[in-house]
């Protein structure tokens, strides 16, 4: 009989529901539906880096997503779901009350930002953030040394103090703050009341400083030490923490209705986006997976014995089970990688944009037409034109911290930079050059790996870009001097997730016999040219000294 | 009765005629010619830095110029025509024969570049340049000195050896070397032939290493010393030289009847363009003139006694009477000014122009006029977005060098950078660092000469960009924290040339008297403001920051 998977991913912008046949992996239906508050920008203030989401955006989606899900799944697919689960971005918080209710729930914070998830790209927390690091370092054990040594603004304390300071309100209803990806699964089995509650490996991990090894999160004297603020806050969770092959519950009845499936479903926990796809795309030792998007999440696996006592330094978090159940998960990331190309893309055409929108040569209908063109085809000339520029003969160099940096070594303070320019570079020379860095950016992470001692002998690439620029890629492959798979799959989080599905319903033994048959498959694989390695490994020298300039020069 | 001086300025792309009233300064008539053979982009390849004129461009434009004069002129007004003075680019020499002819009029070299004049911004000869800085300081005297301590590759014997080791048949023919300036003086006046050549103060001082304290050039020996192929050589120059106040000779029989003039007039010792721009501008101790197109050219003279032993490091030179008899006259500059404009400007359109020329949205004509309209506006539309962000808002900050830098500290093989990028920093955060940029280029220009001991208090601008743009100008007035007087004259160079013909043709006793009457009025004056220089104090550490890592950068 066929039994399905049903994986849930929870991006930045919309929930994609997919099924999977667990015995064949074939991925029979799916569906997309965008957060429709988020969509229209509501509680997010960009220029103040403020972003946040109302969990309604999350709940109604995801009724949207499942009804058009079986519009499109064989006939009866529902009834033989064996499992759910769940991947979302992180640190991705909200406050819950003594109850567990979100506070964006309650009619009285229903329109309040503060009230609602802190997405993972919100930096209002910059200045927590370094309160956090301060406080670890003068501390015995150091709770950011499975962290890499620096805690995020991006991340679940930062997020937390920096409302609960801001909103007197929210610090006056909170109980406990609580991880996306750990509230969906708490909604759909019933166990949002935190005498119920219990928290994913994967989020407490990474990102809620939570380690076996101090007997779970730190003590509350830490805490209450950064801000008295914050006393009593880590009492309310839970000690344990569980991996994605573990069960939560069961799918509620009320649920059920809702989703258009069976009551009593197993529903596993979850973890965030790129572990997910990692698991899809059969991460192991020695292989780093790299979601390739806006940003990068970078993601590899080492045995506990491998690892033995290091910390790696500078990356976001060493986790025992946050990837494989098992083996230690490792994360790291690049604060922009499309968002770069993105960014010079709107640096290039904005004066273009302002001259054709005013200009009394084209009719309405005209312009819209050729800003349209604009915007499509303004990063496909630049790559061609970037392509036919042979390795290192620009001149030219830059540096892909414009978002700040993730990793190695998290700091939101640095910027971007470009050197070398002549009269001769023109945009396709600083386009190569903005390509180049955000592969030399990535390198960075790689290098740091090797030096801690952790393998990273090819990548498996996944996400937007990896399956859109030859020119990207083939870029990436020759400065990282290594092969690169790109995965099949263009929903790879889901499909992860669906794995785990599959392995919590009882489809398959362990995830590892899931993910043979149901991973993803490669479909390109990108060589690395050895001249051109040669040359890179030069200019990465460049990029290193660019940085420095950069590190010193920071605001 | 009505007198006037005839001014003729060589630019890079043209030659102007100015036809001046000697009492009133009231310029009556004035034309300009293109070159016919450099408009066609012949003998030249951009790609190599390589920028060759031929002599017909010269004479043929000339006779056209004067022809076109003629039109406009009142009626009679050659027959009163009391004296005629040249400026032209520099350094810009020319092979010539052991009869003084140019070595592209023969006909075995008609179509040779490296028989036609090598203008100022051909930079085939970095190389050479370096052999003369490093034979100079090992010299004793150093023959440096006056000249900033640095060759460029853009004067006199750096393209003189350059060519002659690259074409063994000019390095036969060749007798000596000339500047575009004195070989118009010269053919003007019949005195090509080397027993009558005689050449002015300003070139042989500023490029060509002349300076009274060593008798006149360099030994033959130090020239023979950096290459045997110019054995010889400097023997072949004349000892003395002449301040433009003085006559090299009267218009000959067969010029009079080509440029429709009498015979007999006579004509004055030439300069290079900014020299006389800056007469027309009343330079005068402590006031900076600087005149503002693709680059810039900073003029400003001291008397020797303010100056005594002072040699001032990274200048293009300092020489008695190379602006005003009697004075030292100082030159700078910077390589690009309005070309760092230009650059940004391609570099963003690139893009856009591509897709334009291939869309199928538009006619060709409307093509052609929307891609006229963008050529047209960009900058317009920068300067009006960059001009509303407040100074130092951005935390953008830029390098200026993309055509290397001339002064402070002449160097080639520098480049430009932009630092502080974030993914708020669009195009107008951009431009606005690139103006800012050439106003901190400038005013490294004089802080040094501040630090020199010579006095800088406030700044005559002339050129194109001083009358075009308030905001780069007030840009200016706030990052070089003084006054800024624009200039009236769109011509101050061929101004300042008509000044010294009506003081060699008698008009006036002295230059001071021809300025007095003749000189260009004020229509402008920006004043800084004072909060905008506080902000752009610092801003300016951060600019030699950056230039400090583009130092160490090279390549």
């Amino acid at each position: 009989m066929v039994s399905y998977a049903l994986g849930l991913d929870y991006g930045s912008d919309s929930v994609r529901a997919l099924l999977v046949n667990t015995a064949t992996g074939e991925e029979v239906a799916s569906s997309v539906v965008n957060y429709p508050r988020w969509a229209k920008g509501l509680y997010c203030e960009p220029a103040a880096d403020q972003f946040r989401q109302h969990p309604l955006d999350y709940l109604e989606s995801l009724e949207q997503a499942l009804a058009s899900l079986w519009q499109e799944a064989p006939e009866g697919a529902a009834q033989s779901v064996v499992g759910i689960s769940f991947d979302t971005t992180g640190s991705t918080p909200v406050a819950v009350d003594s109850d567990g209710v979100a506070l964006a729930l309650k009619p009285e914070f229903a329109e309040n930002p503060n009230a609602m998830f802190v997405l993972w790209k919100d930096h209002t927390a910059v200045k927590e953030a370094a309160e956090f690091t301060a406080a670890a370092n003068r501390s015995e054990p150091n709770y950011l040394k499975y962290e890499g040594g620096i805690y995020s603004s991006e991340w679940y304390w930062s997020k937390a103090l920096h409302v609960m300071r801001a909103d007197s309100a929210v610090k006056e209803a909170v109980h406990m703050w609580v991880e996306h990806c750990d509230w969906m699964t708490a909604v759909l089995t019933g166990t949002t009341h935190p005498d119920a509650f219990r928290m994913s490996r994967c989020a407490a991990g990474h990102k809620v400083m939570w380690h076996e090894s101090w007997g779970g999160f730190p003590a509350n004297e830490f805490f209450a030490g950064v801000d008295p603020i914050l006393d009593g806050l880590v009492e309310c969770l839970p000690t344990e923490t569980f991996t994605a092959d573990q069960k939560v519950g069961e799918l509620t009845d009320e649920w059920a209705q809702k989703l258009g499936l069976p009551a009593g479903i197993p529903v596993g926990f979850s973890a965030f986006d790129c572990h997910m796809g990692a698991v899809a795309a059969n991460v192991q030792p020695g292989v780093l997976t790299k979601v390739m998007g806006t940003s990068t999440c970078d993601i590899t696996i080492a045995s506990a014995d491998a690892i033995g006592d290091t910390c790696v330094r500078g990356i976001c978090g060493q986790v025992d089970g946050s990837v494989i159940p098992g083996m230690i998960g490792l994360e790291a990331g690049q604060s922009a990688f499309g968002d770069l190309y993105a960014w010079f893309k709107k640096l290039i055409n904005g004066p273009a944009v302002a001259i054709i929108e005013q200009s009394d040569v084209l009719d309405d209908a005209s312009k819209q037409k050729l800003l349209a063109e604009l915007d499509d085809k303004a990063l496909i000339e630049l790559s061609a034109a970037a392509q036919a520029i042979p390795a290192g003969k620009s001149g030219v160099t830059a540096l892909d911290w414009v978002n700040g940096r993730r990793t190695p070594d998290a700091d939101q303070t640095v910027a971007g930079a470009i050197s070398g320019l002549k009269m001769g570079s023109g945009a396709a020379e600083v386009f190569r050059a903005l390509v180049e860095a955000t592969a030399f950016g990535a390198r960075a992470i790689i290098e740091r790996f090797r030096e801690e001692g952790v393998a990273v002998e090819s990548v498996v690439a996944i996400g937007g870009i990896s399956k859109k620029s030859d020119f990207v890629m083939q870029t990436c492959a020759d400065v990282w001097n290594c092969p690169i798979d790109v995965l099949d799959s263009d929903q790879s989080c889901a499909l992860g997730a669906a794995i785990f599905a599959a392995t919590v319903g009882g489809a398959h033994t362990d995830v590892a016999s899931a993910q043979k048959a149901m991973g993803s498959q490669v479909c390109k694989t990108y060589q690395p040219n050895s001249d051109a390695a040669l040359v890179y490994d030069k200019l990465y020298r460049q990029y290193e000294t660019l940085g420095q300039f950069a590190e010193g020069d920071k605001s």
